[in-house]
């Protein structure tokens, strides 16, 4: 059997997420597997790096399958391009090695949060970027942030829904860079709590409004207690940009 | 009567462009005149700076109105934001002399033409930017545009539908800048003929893919026969930038 590594892109908006749901069609996963069983005529299960929730996007997904099909990858590129629908785009198809897992080995992921931050939302961002109408500051954001860089259990900023044992995690950056009215959080870091990007955006999006201190965020890390953080932020301006190996 | 000029942003993909259509309401004329028509309690009617086509967008469209509502310019943008659909944004609401007039004092317009150039579509693009898989050459292109610049009779690159007298035009600026994947190309001049925007760019295209040399289009251009130009490119890459006063 080959070992297939798909990379892709795709707009999460009409997607119940990446994992596959019952008989639903209309996740990630269900489109991808649906496309390459016909392209391969065996019946495939794919891995991807992890989960994406329902209106979530990514740039560089990442995800492997097992195949005795004989195609040639590009191939399979020009397959999927035709026959996957317009919002999923892969990006990357490569043969490796027989040992390589798809959520086991992925080494670190770097996530991207946008945020429109004017008084009126901007008609192109209105699925593709969460709104904030009031002034955010950047450097209690930043300062805030800076609390949060290192290895923690992040208990605190994962979702009640997790089943993880460990919420030992490293961050090992968050930038905040402003381009006119658009603000952009990336995170790179070992591994993300489920919820953990959008719940600490929304805690940072509170400090950003005034709402809690900077020194705060220090504080309710260490209580390990999900409801002094802030909300979660929404799905819609959240990107898997990267997954590395 | 108060004469009130409005700055307009949108997203045009599910409009048959600017100009009332009879009774569809599925334009960016009657859809402004209808909710303006409302908060005034009087039938309004509105002055563009021009039209534009089906599927096009705007992030600075300027339009003019006649009220005799005495309403705050702050309250009418407010009311604007709460009653239009998410689509169409009202980024400024001022009052002006009683002379002002969108489309006759228009000094200049700035408009962006935007190219996914790339083998595979962007998932984030279908709707924002024209896909050309093969690879242009951007020296080539600026090369022909260059030939555009200034005032010139610009027949050929006119829709044959346009009914505008004189086909002379200045055009101070086209520039062509590339980032990754995305090419912008930037076009300021003091007025333009119908589709000339997407005609030119067609053309451009043409050449950036070695179909048409770059000195043909300076021949084209003194011939003065549209059929001798590319393509109208598609309506999803273009927007109007701005309007000068």
């Amino acid at each position: 059997m080959r070992n297939i590594k798909l990379t892709i892109k795709y707009d999460g908006t009409r997607y119940k997420g990446w994992q596959r749901l019952g008989d639903s069609d209309l996740t990630l996963q269900a489109k991808l597997e649906s496309v390459l069983s016909k392209m391969s005529g065996e019946p495939i299960e794919i891995i991807g790096s992890g989960r994406t929730d329902m209106g979530v996007h990514a740039l560089g997904q990442v995800a492997n399958f097992k195949t005795s099909s004989l195609m040639r990858t590009g191939e399979m590129l020009d397959y999927l391009y035709r026959y996957l629908p317009e919002d999923i785009v892969l990006t990357r198809i490569e043969e490796v090695d027989d040992r390589f897992h798809a959520r086991y080995n992925a080494q670190s992921k770097k996530y991207l949060y946008r945020i429109w931050n004017h008084r009126y939302h901007d008609p192109f961002y209105r699925k593709y970027a969460e709104h904030i109408p009031d002034k955010l500051n950047l450097e209690a954001m930043r300062k805030a942030a800076s609390f949060l860089v290192g290895e923690h259990d992040f208990s605190t900023f994962k979702s009640s829904r997790s089943k993880k044992k460990s919420n030992l995690r490293n961050i090992y950056s968050i930038e905040i860079q402003k381009n006119g009215n658009t603000l952009e959080i990336i995170f790179h870091g070992n591994g993300f709590l489920y919820n953990m990007v959008r719940i600490i955006v929304g805690t940072l999006i509170e400090v950003g409004l005034g709402r809690m201190k900077p020194e705060t965020v220090q504080e309710i890390l260490h209580k390990k207690d999900r409801t002094l953080a802030g909300p979660t932020a929404d799905a819609k301006g959240l990107y898997l940009v990267e997954v590395i190996y």
